[in-house]
Formats: C-alpha cells, structure tokens, sequence
C-alpha cells in the first residue's frame, strides 16, 4: 500500500515537473513576425510582462520539481517538501492566471478599454501562448493534488492509525 | 503559548476576512463617467472579467473565512479547515494576480499590441482598483501565512514531542 502510494506520488511529480519545463520552453520560443500593410510587427513573449513571469514561475518551479525527484523517500526534507510545495503552488497559480487574462486580451480584446484582439494577426503566436497556458493549467492541477494528498496524509493517519 | 497561538490565528484570520471582504467591495464599486471630446465613457469593474473574477474570489472567500472565526477550537473540523485554506489560497492567488496583470495593462499600456493605457482618462477609477488590488495582496499573505504556520504546527510537533 505505502509502495503504490510513493509511485503514485513520484508519478504526479514526474508529470508535474515535466508540464512546468514544457510550459517554459513553448512560452519562451513563441514568437512570430507578420506584416500588416507595410509594417513589420513582431509577436514574442518577452513584450508582455505577464508572460515573462510566466516563462520564469515555470522555470524556477521545473527546476525545484527535478531536484525533489532525486530525495530519498526516507528523508526527513520531505516535510519541508510540503511547505515549498505551497510556495510553489501559489507561485505557478499567480503566474497562470496572470498570463490567462493577459491571453484572454489578447483573443477577445477588450471593447470599454479600446484594446484590440491581436490574435487574428498573429494565429501562430496565439496558438503557442494558449498550449503553453494548457501545460501551465496541468502543472497547477497537479501541485494541488499533491498538496491536497500531503496534507490529507499528514492529517488523517492521526485520528484513524499510529504513527 | 497556546492560548497566544489560539489569538494570534484568530487575529490572523480576521485579517483575512476583513482584507477579503474590503477587496471585494472597493473593486464592486469602483466605476467613474468621464467625458473624452462629445464621447462619455464609464469605466467600472463588470467591463472586465478578471475585474468579475476577482470580486467572486474574493466574496467567496470572506464567506469563508467568515464561517471559520464561528468554528469552536477543539472540532475536529480544523483538519478539513487546513486543506480547505489550499483551496481558498489558490482562488485568491489567481484572482489578485489576474487582476494585476489587467492593471498593469491599464495603468502602463502595451505598446507592441496597440493597447493604450487607461488610467489618465479615469484616475478615480484606477486608484479604486489599485486599493482594492492591495486589499486583496494582504488577504493572500494573510492565507498563506496561516497556511505554513498550520503546516509547520502539524509537522514540527511529530519531530519534537508527542501529540
């Protein structure tokens, strides 16, 4: 039972650590020229402070989820896990949704404000932003679930069993 | 000690109900009529949808935190309490950081997509949703602040003394 658990667990960081790098790298190459008239205009990432966040909320999660691949499941860093995995939560939460309502913007503009959709200018651009925000989506639902599990395993094992 | 852990939570989460609560009602009413050549134009927070968002999260939330400061101190609710917090914490994170990114875009614009900054035709307007925006960044330190300190007291102890 504890050895289906750990699997379980090591599976939800593996799939965690992989959707935050793959949210990373498809945010940070997403760019493309296109011309509108005689104006060049170029789409990246790097234009829109929301999505800078993003690639570095990413980034910096990815790097914690490879190194607490490598902790030996009988050390006692794993209840610091917990705390960092908060850290973490909140950190990819606030970088998706920042980038989701920039992204929103972007695909629907927004009339009361004057600003324009972009997305039909730039499809390609578009389309990579939005696979990058699925990944992002994946890599939160995962740390909350994880968060979830640590804390109804912590919480629950004092009522019902020994320690 | 643990009368004064029992107050300094307590005090913890009035904060957060009352920060919640405030966040929810200067964002609810902030709108301003301004007039721009023969053009009226009215600015409030319905126009936006991470503005919407942000005031659901935040009415949800001080539901909740609402109906936490009635729990007695010895349920044995306060374990679903805990992880109920994670979700609260999440909801919050989201909904701040979307509205901030909006903002940003008000207040500063987004020149490679032609978006103009706002905050020069309606400065009532924006200063209401930057209050309201602060409001809600105390509520999320608060949550997340009694979020590690719950952890921290659920997984300390275990190390150090018995239950």
């Amino acid at each position: 039972m504890a050895k289906i658990k750990r699997i379980c667990t090591l599976l939800l960081r593996l799939i965690a650590f992989g959707t935050t790098l793959a949210a990373a790298i498809v945010m940070a190459t997403s760019h493309e020229t296109s011309s509108f008239f005689a104006v060049s205009f170029e789409a990246k990432y790097s234009d829109t402070p929301a999505f800078k966040y993003f690639v570095i909320a990413n980034a910096i999660a990815s790097v914690y989820g490879f190194l607490v691949l490598f902790l030996p499941s009988d050390s006692l860093l794993w209840r610091l896990v917990v705390a960092m995995d908060v850290v973490v939560t909140m950190l990819l939460t606030s970088s998706v949704s920042a980038a989701l309502a920039i992204g929103q913007v972007g695909k629907k503009g927004n009339s009361n404000a004057g600003w324009l959709p972009i997305c039909g200018q730039v499809p390609k651009y578009c389309n990579q932003v939005t696979g990058a925000l699925a990944a992002g989506f994946v890599a939160v639902i995962t740390y909350a679930v994880l968060l979830l599990y640590a804390i109804h395993a912590v919480l629950n094992p004092l009522l019902v069993q020994k320690t």
